[in-house]
């Protein structure tokens, strides 16, 4: 990749970081030396640094700086922060992750704040309100003109993951009735297009969405034709209560650049932007995998110890208490633990392996659903094929794992119990897997909120439990 | 969404799939009943049934009906796919997923398959034919011009993930040296713009890229500039050899929309595209998540679970081979487990928490890898930090287990053992999560690749060998 004017970013930051480290060094020994002669030139060198950093890091492309920022630890990233040029820095803001701007967020006086936001579109600015105080949200608004303010509460007005909490307000409208030419003239008095469109709208004096109008076809078709005659009469459109998700896949599916986003009434009020709904797709695939895990989207990976630990705490207590039944349920087969405690080391396997593989259905079954490929008509014919690869597996690996089990104790009944165990294990793990995301979602969660989490915790129990149960039973203990 | 002339498309793929549903039902009448007077009926049923069904799909979207095939079992996606106009089966084909379009391409004769694909752009061609046999690939090549097929053979030199192997061909260079007016007069013979772009390159008379010109250009500035006054004379542009992850980022960061991809020799050979980063960036994202359970990324959904448990093979036996070693661990402390038997009930708990903790940890360094903000200058940095959650989490839920374990059994001694056990193994998962992708990167792999199993077997492994060594040390047994 080469970029304008700054030939290779990933030097860049290797160089700024390097002089953060210096920088650091220098601050480090001014703090260390006290009150003594070489403090005003140690003081001078870290000015001197400073000025670097600062020359250095505001020749970056405001989505560089942030990508900087996102790799700092918290302290560092405050250092940066007050380098970075105040005519960047909502731009910055806006391209930040939601734990490492809300951070930031929290040091910056509001003053500061309001300068930055202020600069900024007004689909921007609303991104950026929730997590500003409130006292800067309404010094903000007070700010703005009526117009980007109406803006900015329309977008606040809807819930997040919908389409109208993304849209975007750089557009140009046109009417159906006039001629490209006239289209040409009103777009020079503009003097710009609206950034990353290949379209205009169309609509009527009602402001009812009629079309859209290719950029395309103001260049190849004569300058009398009239709108109505090229546009497109019937275009990809959004309501603005439709669900981002929904819209993310249309883009995808359709290839589009940008959409219209109408209202109830089929009023045009805004639009979608594919390079919104690509950093859209990028955050809930991230939102995703960490949800799997028990994380939340909001864990910053370079938070402080103690604030990360903190957000994990309400899905270590859930894994607390699967485990601690877990443990419970082995409890009740002490006394065949004291005569065979070769079970207590064969128990684990069936664990182990009811979890890793009831941890593939998860991931397909979370993916399926993700990219809705899977619906009520084809859930059953899922769990049948999930349970199939289950007994595949469970006869052929839990036949491997019987026949060791044999050979290393020499007793064909410990053989056999461990067969039946794996083979019963990795059909629970299997029905497990493609179950708790649809359960997860029927009761309006996100299907992969803790799956995993959940899924150890099934397997595990009822993997010690069938194991220990059968050995109970069948070995007369 | 909404969508042109198909108000609907959920609801069409709800009608669809119930036709399907019927057509089934009658065939598989018609294959009971065997030879009786009914045939004759229930297979102009079928038809009726059948003719419906071609009407209703060919009027959806190809990427709609490559969906909508990814959702159906193997045998029904057999069906459906012969009822698809030879018009839309190249662009079917392209829409769908690898695994589901080689088990398609499988059934498919050579003849129907050149057909197909012909009608593709060069670019597009190039993606289908690594899944197409030998011979009908040659026979496609015969069938196409010198121009495409040059284009096609040079797209196949590179390798996959890169960004030759992306690359668009669908594009308009334009020289620096003349009028907007020129480039209007060019665009309008040439009769359409390139899709999907938002601006034409400029090159000079030995194809060097020069910089690229704004369609936005063409439409704001009089016909008399030249394009060297308006054009972006350094703009974002990739090499053919970069990175396919690296390009995507760079659209995301950037927001672009296309962008231009030169030789070694700075000659301009393609252009990449916005919706070819969008499907990447699904697929990788997509590819990922599966690979951290052990899933290729070749696993179809809907595969036959005879085929789909073979996939799964590799992974579950490096499973048993690490639940062994944690067994025969458990094994050596048999004599321990015959004294204290609460052991046995105890020592899952260790390596639960342990193990998803652990996946926590990995969740967060896989993500962060992708999004490449961990690198060797913060990497000390993020294990330091996950090593600090784990011995705060490891101290707070450690010492939590440890006083429910003497309560529960009433021995000091065995809830100290269980505190020091839970730290002990909550610091090792929290080392273990973070340095597997390190590793697995290190050695050339995905760092995401079958991690999740790795983990667990050192957290089963070392959490029994810690919670059980400590036993037998110092409860004296």
């Amino acid at each position: 990749m080469t970029l304008p004017s700054r030939p290779n970013v990933d030097d860049s930051l290797v160089r700024i970081r390097s002089l953060l480290d210096k920088q650091e060094l220098v601050r480090g020994l001014v703090h260390r030396t006290e009150m003594h002669h070489h403090e005003v030139v140690e003081d001078l060198v870290a000015r001197q640094y400073q000025n670097e950093l600062r020359r250095q890091i505001n020749q970056l492309h405001p989505a560089d700086i942030a990508h900087l920022l996102e790799t700092l630890r918290t302290d560092e990233r405050r250092v940066l922060w007050e380098l970075i040029d105040s005519r960047y820095a909502g731009a910055v803001l806006l391209e930040l992750s939601d734990p490492v701007r809300s951070s930031l967020i929290e040091t910056l006086p509001a003053e500061k704040l309001v300068d930055a936001a202020e600069r900024l579109d007004s689909d921007d600015i609303a991104d950026l309100v929730p997590d500003l105080p409130a006292h800067v949200v309404q010094g903000l608004l007070q700010r703005l003109n009526h117009e980007d303010r109406t803006q900015v509460q329309s977008v606040l007005a809807f819930p997040e993951n919908t389409v109208g909490a993304l849209m975007d307000f750089d557009l140009a409208a046109v009417r159906e009735d006039v001629s490209l030419d006239v289209v040409l003239r009103y777009l020079r008095r503009r003097g710009k297009l609206p950034e990353a469109s290949d379209r205009l709208m169309v609509v009527d004096r009602d402001g009812l969405l009629r079309g859209t109008l290719g950029i395309e076809a103001l260049v190849v078709h004569p300058g009398e034709t009239r709108v109505a005659a090229v546009m497109e009469k019937d275009p990809v459109h959004f309501q603005t209560i439709d669900a981002a998700a929904d819209a993310a896949r249309a883009f995808e599916r359709y290839d589009l650049i940008v959409a219209p986003v109408v209202n109830a009434h089929r009023q045009l009020v805004g639009c979608l932007k594919v390079d919104d709904m690509l950093d859209y797709l990028r955050e809930s695939s991230h939102k995703d995998v960490l949800a799997q895990a028990g994380l939340s989207e909001d864990e910053d990976l370079f938070a402080p110890p103690w604030k990360a630990a903190r957000g994990r705490w309400a899905w270590i207590a859930l894994n607390l208490c699967t485990a601690f039944v877990a443990s419970r349920i082995i409890g009740q087969f002490e006394g065949t633990i004291e005569q065979i405690v070769a079970l207590a080391a064969l128990m684990p396997i069936v664990a182990s392996i009811g979890g890793n593989t009831g941890q593939q259905t998860l991931a397909l079954m979370i993916q399926g659903m993700a990219l809705k490929q899977v619906n009520s008509g084809n859930f059953r014919y899922l769990v049948s094929k999930e349970v199939g690869v289950a007994l595949i597996n469970g006869v052929l690996w839990g036949g491997v794992m019987g026949a060791i089990t044999w050979a290393l104790y020499g007793q064909l009944p410990l053989g056999v119990i461990m067969f039946a165990a794996m083979v019963l294990n990795l059909l629970l793990a299997a029905l497990t897997g493609a179950l708790v995301p649809m359960a997860l979602r029927h009761i309006g969660q996100d299907p992969a909120l803790g799956s995993s989490i959940i899924l150890t915790g099934f397997t595990d129990s009822f993997g010690f439990m069938i194991f220990l149960g059968l050995a109970a039973s069948f070995l007369g203990v």
